[in-house]
């Protein structure tokens, strides 16, 4: 195969959810693409760069302090602590939450050598350390890591006089009972609420 | 949302097989990468502007020739046509084919404006014209736009004294007779042979 798109695929095969098949896919697809297609591509791709990234809470930002930290309508007594940016996205889209976020940059993980000095977790104790607090709500995923990080997180916060909470868990809405997996059944059921 | 990431989003979302989810997941994970992958795929990508296409063949290639092309150990006496570049890679993993390919860009589509004109048939003419290929093996897509291309081209190549000859279609190797629509039984049933 050609060496340019062969350097192409690879380096589209770095990508999350791009294996060899669509890979290849895009690189022809961009050879038939207009010139100033792939120089927006290329260009909004190097853009990433210059993204900067909240002196406060760690959310990906154009000025010093997000759009978050610097809305005055934002509730400033309640921090959600998440792992990386898109996660606030995913939070927002629910418009459930109008507190403050913090991102700690990833979660805990022995197998990928991560460990809590490497998060922004000092940069949160200082954020609760002024007392102005009232609630964090940990919403790190729900995984082997995320649970790991929630934990350690939650016994860091137990010498300050705020409520720490964890997202709840269950089956998704809209799902159906056949498809739920073991483990998230098993969550469902502990998170049983009584009805009345 | 962050304008460098709406704008990176916005350019993956050009791409095929990428949607919004796949989009923004994407522009996450660039902007936790490192500087040096990020040059590497944009320079990747600004790398197509150099592709060239073999002046014989027509398939992408770094030479004024094309791999095949210039390889004399190649079948001179049998054409392979194709619509795009990647289907002979798709033809060249079945390693049951030795000849020389002729891409078209495209096929013929009223839909699309896509006129046989606008394709690279007057080149497959001239090559036909040298009176040295035995035949033609017409390997356009096996849909409305690719099949009466088929039928474009069966009809032009059959003034030359050469053979002109379809892919055949039917049943995917490994696919299950339940799942196979309609239209590919038909033609299964159609491309049926003798066993003795």
């Amino acid at each position: 195969m050609d060496k340019i798109i062969d350097n192409l695929t690879k380096n589209f095969m770095r990508l999350p959810t791009v294996g060899p098949k669509t890979a290849t896919r895009l690189a022809f697809h961009l050879i038939s693409s207009p010139c100033n297609e792939i120089e927006s591509l290329a260009s909004a791709i190097l853009s990433v760069k210059d993204v900067k990234f909240c002196i406060e809470c760690g959310n990906i930002t154009e000025a010093d302090l997000c759009g978050f930290c610097s809305d005055d309508r934002r509730d400033r007594s309640i921090i959600c602590v998440v792992e990386q940016p898109n996660d606030v996205m995913t939070i927002e889209q629910a418009k459930r939450f109008s507190g403050l976020y913090h991102i700690l940059g990833g979660a805990i993980s022995h197998l990928d050598g991560i460990t809590p000095e490497m998060l922004r977790i000092a940069q949160l104790l200082k954020r609760v350390g002024t007392g102005l607090i009232k609630e964090v709500i940990i919403a790190t995923n729900p995984n082997m890591e995320g649970d790991a990080t929630a934990l350690y997180l939650s016994k860091l916060l137990s010498s300050y006089d705020l409520k720490v909470t964890r997202i709840g868990f269950g089956l998704p809405v809209g799902g159906d009972l056949e498809y739920a997996d073991p483990v998230t059944m098993a969550r469902s059921l502990e998170a049983r609420r009584e009805m009345k």
